[in-house]
């Protein structure tokens, strides 16, 4: 093997409200052979999520944050090309932790192989990845969704929100997704298939909630918290279930953090709001991906992807998950096979 | 009969902030036969709740306002002085909204006989009544209490939230309080049997939870919202259940209401916030009833009230469930049997 050069983004500095390039440090390390049992994985593409602002902070949430100096934590999907790892040969499609750079050893740990027949390589980011496995525990497990309801998405036309629109329809149930801009509204009604889409940088959320959940929402999925969280809250049908993914509006505040203040409508409407990680449902993985590779199959459910080429557009591609740029999920292309 | 005058308490304004007297009129009007199928009661006791504020707002919650110029609505306890109802008999002692007054007509509906061997009668309005109740179905239904776990509850020397601390010893769970007061403090754990009561009036209660709670909370009982909240929440063992009953910091703001700004603790710790009213329970009263009776007989359970002193004093003695001064069930004595 030549001396190969892996190229690694690190962050440099805690980002004080939005990240800047200030906070990533680029560096270059020759990769070596694997350590016993490890084998080492050429990344083709990087998941950009918005989990990884959290990350970036100093205290610890549900897992550690980045060191300073360390490569940046992120999902990614590569190629086997060296191993001493009885379960993973060269050749393997791989998805797992691999951080933001170009190569990585592995352990095999969070490893999973991936079927290349299934899905195109970002589909095993998206539909088929974290992505649309978020989407389908989150809806159906925690949601405890049943056909009929009418569910509310916010980030509707991103990564999972996009996902969970598609999955309810599927499951017999009303969808209704919140977007920003016109477009976006548009491809979650005419190229999803939600019922309806609510603007809501050109629409007041709780008179369009009003008009489009006549019943009120039996389940909210919520990516996104602050205001649209209250306009959901708003909105509850009784006995509602508030889906807590994440709280994008409030990733980069620099100041105190906004709760939802009319939380006491869970009372009033006997409702609940539960949080949930993907990754307590490991053991059900399986499961998950054959339900979303069988709807993708036969054409029930899209992955879209805005995919980015280059490691080096790292720090602006990641700046897009707050500044809703995208469309689906984004995906940043390290290099071809 | 004579012509009896029976005394009321209408509701005269709409509260801004801290009800005042001015928000009240008192009223006059002779009480007549029962009509047809219905029961005269004579009130013994009115309880007073912290509901009470909500019902005097405008807006709908989960039951309509009490209207400018309508009996207040409470709940009382009394004695059937003349009946035409088959069910209920003159002698009988019965609960249920009859009102701030001192007689009511009913027709039954949302009545129960109680059965004076069990308790006191003004027991009957609080471990044996709605509030009692009220800590037994949030707590080992919404709260899904298992032995083992850790309680914390705030309004701790309340009326609801001494039920509740009690209950999780008798289930054998650690019970933390939280109430304001040293009087109040020792009054939990001296005579009630908690494990460790915080006085948030002296303590730093975020401080004082992660003494008292070196496992974090598994089940929080939520009377105030507010920063208690706050400060429970960032205290949540992995799988915790938040139980919302009230949140009676908020009731008399006048400014929005403030949620919980670390609501994100949920998903960190996979935890989820739930809300409840009692009376969709009453299918499962006697169960209820049958429990705390238990537990009342064995000296497990013990029940304090604190009783005001006639009808005239309802303006005075309301403002008492909001500044904290009582201990237990606040009530008011109407007459004597």
């Amino acid at each position: 093997m030549t001396m190969t050069m892996n190229r690694q983004v690190r962050l440099a500095a805690r980002p004080v409200g939005l990240p800047t390039r200030a906070d990533w440090s680029f560096t270059e390390e020759p990769i070596g052979e694997p350590a016993g049992d490890h084998f080492l994985v050429k990344i083709l593409y990087v998941s950009l999520d918005p989990a990884m602002r959290g990350w970036m902070n100093a205290s610890r949430s549900y897992m550690p944050p980045v060191g300073i100096g360390e490569v940046m934590r992120a999902l990614a999907l590569g190629r086997v090309i060296a191993s001493k790892h009885p379960g993973f040969a060269v050749g393997d499609y791989v998805s797992g932790p691999f951080g933001v750079q170009e190569y990585a050893g592995s352990d095999g740990r969070n490893v999973v192989k991936v079927d290349p027949g299934l899905a195109s390589l970002p589909g095993h980011l998206c539909v088929l990845g974290m992505t649309g496995r978020t989407a389908y525990f989150g809806l159906l497990d925690v949601g405890q969704l049943t056909p009929g309801e009418t569910v509310v998405v916010s980030a509707a036309a991103g990564a999972v929100g996009s996902v969970v629109g598609q999955i309810a329809r599927i499951k017999g149930c009303r969808a209704v997704g919140i977007a920003g801009g016109a477009e976006k509204c548009r491809y979650l009604v005419d190229e999803l298939g939600f019922d309806a889409a609510i603007d809501y940088k050109s629409e007041d959320v709780r008179a369009a909630l009003k008009e489009h959940c006549p019943n009120g929402i039996d389940v909210y999925f919520d990516n996104v918290g602050g205001e649209i969280l209250e306009a959901a809250l708003a909105r509850l049908a009784r006995g509602a279930r508030i889906v807590i993914c994440g709280a994008i509006s409030q990733y980069n505040v620099t100041g105190p953090q906004k709760g939802p203040s009319n939380y006491m409508s869970l009372l009033v409407n006997r409702a609940s709001m539960k949080g949930f990680l993907v990754g307590d449902y490991a053991a059900r993985n399986d499961e998950a991906t054959q339900a979303l590779a069988g709807w993708l199959a036969d054409g029930k459910l899209k992955s879209r992807e805005h995919i980015v080429e280059g490691l080096e557009s790292f720090p602006e591609t990641l700046i897009k998950l707050f500044n809703g740029e995208h469309l689906g999920k984004l995906l940043i292309k390290v290099a071809d096979e």
